[in-house]
């Protein structure tokens, strides 16, 4: 897709720090990593992400993040995070989908998200909500 | 697996609200959401994490996932974190693999990590590291 930077960079545009290729998808570094090792893949047909991509691709991508994960830890990491951010809404910076591979260390410092608690009956509600939307 | 929550809540030990099920995978909201809607999506067979799972399954479970993203997105939310945290060091607090689909919305206030920058050769040093662990 045309000023798509992660199109840019698997038509070789743009460089990168390539860890993987194959016919359907690129894994290479973050320029802005969380911590050092922290791994993009991305499909090479562009899709924006988790609401438009084919979701025979999405099971082909997280196979791939499952052999980085092994390769982070290989190198030395004592956990990953496996994440897709889908919108902007969500930190999606590039609007072409992709899986961050994000490997984690003791004291790194990072924080999960606060969370809450539900209010009476939502917890039921929302359940037959998302359940009647599937 | 003993003492295993999410195995409890598979063979209806403990009560969950179940969002979907079929034969391989339940997916059911977590207690303790970040935005309601929070939904988890577990592995019927016992596996930890992303290091021991069987990648057909890891396939599977992702596709399950896009699903219930989408289904979120009928509801209301204008993006999706889709994260698997490996390891208690990447947050992981059940050892049973899950996916976490997190809805989101604006204004919700969460803010993704800090990210840093390369030292002079790290990143090129880096990208031959994971590479040849594949």
């Amino acid at each position: 897709m045309e000023n798509c930077i992660f199109c840019k960079i698997i038509k070789k545009e743009i460089p990168c720090e390539k860890v993987y290729e194959d016919e359907a998808a690129l894994a290479f570094l973050d320029i802005n990593p969380v911590n050092i090792g922290h791994t993009l893949v991305v499909s090479k047909k562009h899709f924006e992400n988790i609401y438009d991509i084919d979701e025979d691709l999405v099971a082909y991508l997280a196979k791939i993040a499952k052999k980085i994960s092994i390769a982070l830890k290989k190198m030395g990491a004592s956990g990953t995070n496996i994440t897709t951010n889908n919108g902007e809404v969500a930190g999606q910076v590039v609007l072409h989908y992709h899986i961050h591979i994000i490997p984690r260390f003791e004291g790194d410092g990072l924080a999960p998200w606060p969370t809450r608690k539900h209010k009476e009956g939502e917890m039921e509600e929302t359940a037959k909500k998302i359940s009647s939307m599937l």
